[in-house]
């Protein structure tokens, strides 16, 4: 069936092309100026689909030369899966998280640190509007709270839904929660006591170090490749060598590495948590927001025996503002509902209503194809821009869903003090340190959002960003021959 | 100044008398009837009258022989408070609790149990007509999450209202909350670790009690007196004997009993945290449902270093289910934040917004003095039923603000059996052990919610309880009788 879309004709023309040969392994490709040129498309259009074709580990970019075929074996520019660590760290709230906290709050700053879409992206005005009809129809709304599992009709939405994930279940396998990072912190209660140490995957989302350092909990944390995520391998090595009571993954466009785990990764990682008896806990927030193909299936679709606590939320694709969220947990089902009526009793029932009308209507559906659509032409072109504007060397993730860039700078630049002085400025960005509990880790990286069109303002603050990290870099490279 | 109200001019009338000794010390008062036709008053305005002076502790309700002038040192048939206990205790969740949260989902039950107000008595569709109006006229309403602390309309409001409470804060020592339940849990989070313990007033709220032991943590329970809350003797004994963590305590209309803490009290309770440096969590929920009087400040009036972490929100006079609440944690305000951003990221928009709009208006203060009038008339009402009905040696409270009441049955009667057979027929009730950690305490007695005006069905489901407690009541004197 053709794609709906011109760039994903062209990216599967062009990858037809790989696959048969016709184009070789090194070989480069077209600029996407002469392409789009040649084939009179849009460069949008090439970038998107030479996005694509990066996406699935075709070709790669390779900063300020272009785009090539890759040899197979070779992972390209993308940034390095760190070393392999079984040792369980207490994280730590850092600085870096407290400026990153700060600065969300400062409209003045342009907001590349924290993974928001902008309003006109997402389908706000549409769900406020269902709110403001429900609001004014049913007037005994709010007169009592949803105590846990919560409001029927969110839950029986997310049922209907669920069916599409590959992983169908009933009204009864939910419990609402206060966006997804409540339902992490109860599954996490649920299944772990202070002192316990939890797998992640490194690097990973610097919410979940701190929802489990507050918790009082350690990580062991787990190598990801940044197109296939969390290591097997690796993961098998932790599993042996430490008790675990928790195994955190994202296998889904995951954050920050924009990684998806194949099909048969997600069994793998599913046997291995059966044959060490370990729970799982899956963060989907990004579920819906994969470039390219069918919506992958969560772990929890492999679950047979209720060990998979699946957490999701609205806030990536409709409505961050209405903390609309949900967990699916399996055999915990009762631990979790006690736990939540425990920590905040219930939901808000209006954003819930309105949220549950929004997943029912067809319109969501339509909604989500697009956005799918408007965030992967959106990540490319933030890609491109850093490709041709960050110093030599800089090594940017190719994501495969979501909107962050997971960014390598050159040299021995110390993206805290990016961030510090990036700030100082007025943009905001999120250093690399704070994905890892180990602070020393991925000093060098740091995590762009991609979530706001790409203005003149935003491409001003990439500059900046691009000239403070040569600048850094030229300092680091001084410092390091000074004191050789 | 006179009252606004003919029952507080009545009441101001009677008290008169009883001071100046022309109503003496063990009289019998006018049956309601009987005063209402002498002064061509209505019934209920005679129940409110009594009702208040029953609250103050001038006169006092025997069952089946009407109203007397109460003897200074005498507690009256108020149920007595439990004999002090300063053992650390791991608090279980019960079958008394589960069958409670069960029966809240059940529209078919008559709800005595939960502590709701009727929707008509709150102001559940004004609110939702300010949250409908917003959600038009905001588009990007919702497109962010608001992170800790919090909307700053929200805690602007609150400040402003804060100086009404007699404890002036600013809208920097507010955190917005999931409702008051993520307060204390956000509270206990940050001042106690698993296995430490705290104090609680003995009986105390359940959902406190499933809070502090699904954080791992142990309970004091201090006595509390039903006029007067928190027995200070026993508190100080508990804090010399135990490390304490936390005190968690409900000065304002407590839940279950009514009481309020007199002024000297609070202060006393101050100095006795400082003296052995242990941090108070105040629980308002009830602060601005007092029958008589101003609004009694709230213990954080007296905090001068930040001891207090004072926890509110809307659900006993807005909107249970908008989930609007805060905290105002003193010295603890970082640790609170960030504890916040990891247990839920941030509150949702619309509820909040909708809230501090009502909260910032002038009507939300008309509708606290018609709401403090309309359930200090019902929960009059609920204890005339209840006297009247219930067999005799019933104890009852006289609660001084909220809208529960606390009944201590007569004979060897276990209310968890009698909720079970209440629940088997329709009705829910909350039972005497679930509001202790340890659970044979306060077997006899059980709560009764009076949020929803008392119609014929629910004076129908008071008839059913008094019956099925006389039933037990004999069954167990019999028993009883049986073993001597």
């Amino acid at each position: 069936m053709p794609s709906d879309y011109l760039y994903e004709q062209l990216a599967a023309e062009l990858g037809d092309a790989i696959e048969r040969g016709a184009l070789r392994a090194g070989g480069k490709l077209p600029s996407v100026r002469r392409l789009a040129e040649d084939r009179a498309l849009s460069v949008a259009t090439v970038v998107q689909a030479y996005s694509v074709l990066e996406g699935t580990g075709l070709i790669e970019a390779r900063p300020k030369s272009g785009y090539f075929v890759r040899r197979r074996t070779d992972d390209g520019d993308a940034p390095r899966p760190p070393r392999k660590s079984v040792t369980a760290t207490r994280p730590a709230v850092s600085d870096g998280i407290a400026r990153l906290i700060a600065a969300l709050r400062d409209p003045g700053v342009v907001p590349l640190a924290a993974a928001y879409l902008d309003p006109g992206t997402l389908k706000v005005a549409q769900l406020n509007r269902i709110a403001a009809a429900l609001a004014r129809e049913v007037s005994t709304l709010g007169a009592r709270d949803d105590t846990p599992p919560g409001l029927a009709t969110l839950r029986r939405a997310l049922a209907r839904r669920s069916i599409s994930w590959g992983a169908p279940m009933t009204e009864h396998d939910f419990v609402a929660t206060i966006g997804a990072t409540e339902a992490i912190t109860l599954a996490l209660r649920a299944v772990a006591r202070p002192g316990d140490a939890v797998v992640v995957e490194s690097p990973t989302y610097f919410g979940i170090l701190q929802t489990i350092e507050a918790l009082g909990l350690k990580v062991v944390e787990v190598p990801a490749h940044p197109r296939t995520g969390i290591d097997l391998a690796a993961l098998h090595d932790a599993l042996k060598a430490t008790p675990i009571r928790a195994i955190v993954t994202m296998p889904t466009a995951a954050n920050p590495l924009g990684s998806i785990m194949p099909d048969d990764a997600k069994a793998a990682l599913y046997a291995l948590a059966v044959r060490h008896d370990v729970p799982i806990i899956e963060d989907d927030v990004y579920g819906e927001l994969c470039f390219d193909g069918a919506r992958p299936r969560p772990i929890k679709a492999w679950d047979k025996d209720g060990r998979v606590l699946l957490c999701g939320s609205v806030s990536k694709t409709l409505a961050p503002g209405y903390r609309v969220g949900w967990i699916a947990p399996g055999r915990y089902q009762d631990d979790i509902e006690r736990l939540k009526f425990s920590q905040s009793l219930a939901c808000p029932t209006l954003t819930g209503m309105a949220v549950a009308e929004m997943l029912s209507s067809g319109s969501y559906d339509r909604h989500l194809r697009r956005l799918r659509h408007v965030v992967a032409g959106q990540v490319a072109r933030y890609r491109e821009e850093v490709l041709a504007r960050f110093p030599d060397g800089t090594r940017v993730s190719a994501p495969r869903g979501g909107f962050v860039l997971w960014i390598e700078l050159p040299g021995a630049v110390d993206t805290l003090v990016l961030q510090e002085r990036a700030l100082a400025r007025g943009v905001a960005i999120a250093p690399g340190p704070i994905f890892s509990a180990r602070q020393q880790r991925f000093s060098a990286c740091l995590r762009l959002s991609c979530g706001q069109p790409l203005t003149p303002r935003v491409a001003t603050a990439l500059d900046l960003i691009a000239h403070l990290a040569q600048d850094l870099a030229a300092r680091g490279a001084r410092g390091h021959r000074a004191s050789a």
